[in-house]
């Protein structure tokens, strides 16, 4: 082919000239999380608007707690866990679907037997994370309740 | 929540609240296949520039021969199959990527005991799939070969 269309075989829940990389450095309110970046980060994509990655959190692991601009879409494709939309809780597993509206708290957490991992498709210019002080939590996930317990930082 | 953040619970391949469409109806070139609008396509999610879409095809089903100028992002969730990309046709299996670069003649083909499902995500604003004629076939699957035995119009 002339172009860069193509399949990138997977092995589970690894891909083929994929490599499997950090969460993020920036921040540490994070744990046990890897990041598979399977298209619109590389040149050959340049054609991509967005960005679609693949996210694993191992048993009793978490994403950073954060908040932004641009939305989130989400599919569940590995295992069970939950995730913190402003001040509620839901519980979820494989091929659910999550939408992350823009400004939401949100954090997934792995249950505690369980992997959680799953497709994040984010535009690929996009506003960097910001990570809630203390009066924005108190604002969107509440002083108190199951989203408020929920979290880590 | 005072936003529209949420999760779909799904029920196997199926999800809460959404409908099962007709694939699409300007064209005939395909077979046995469905369409699940996930995220992006109602008035509450105006905020994403993106659609994802869950494709299912029954066995021996195929999507319609077709090209564009919008790539597709393109991850397999269910059963098997075979994606013909211009000249060539690989085999797809669960959680293989796919990407489809502009202009590249494509379709989707479940294989003959097993059912392919996809999520497949677009630009919300694109442009509309046009059917290749005798002339594009030629240029890009090829007069003859693995390809051009595989497709259908």
């Amino acid at each position: 082919m002339a172009n860069n269309s193509r399949v990138i075989k997977s092995d589970g829940f690894t891909w083929e000239g994929v490599e499997k990389k950090d969460y993020k450095t920036e921040t540490t309110n994070f744990k046990d999380i890897s990041r598979f970046s399977l298209l619109g980060e590389g040149p050959d994509d340049h054609e991509l608007n967005m960005q679609t990655r693949y996210f694993e959190i191992k048993p009793e692991g978490y994403s950073s707690l954060e908040y932004h601009r641009h939305p989130h879409s989400v599919v569940i494709i590995r295992g069970k866990g939950s995730v913190v939309l402003n001040n509620t809780v839901i519980s979820i597993s494989v091929n659910d679907v999550v939408f992350i509206s823009p400004e939401t708290v949100h954090q997934f957490h792995a249950d505690k037997n369980d992997y959680l991992g799953f497709i994040c498709i984010v535009d690929r210019y996009r506003d960097k994370p910001a990570i809630p002080d203390e009066d924005v939590i108190n604002e969107k996930v509440g002083s108190e309740g199951a989203a408020r317990d929920k979290i880590r930082l």
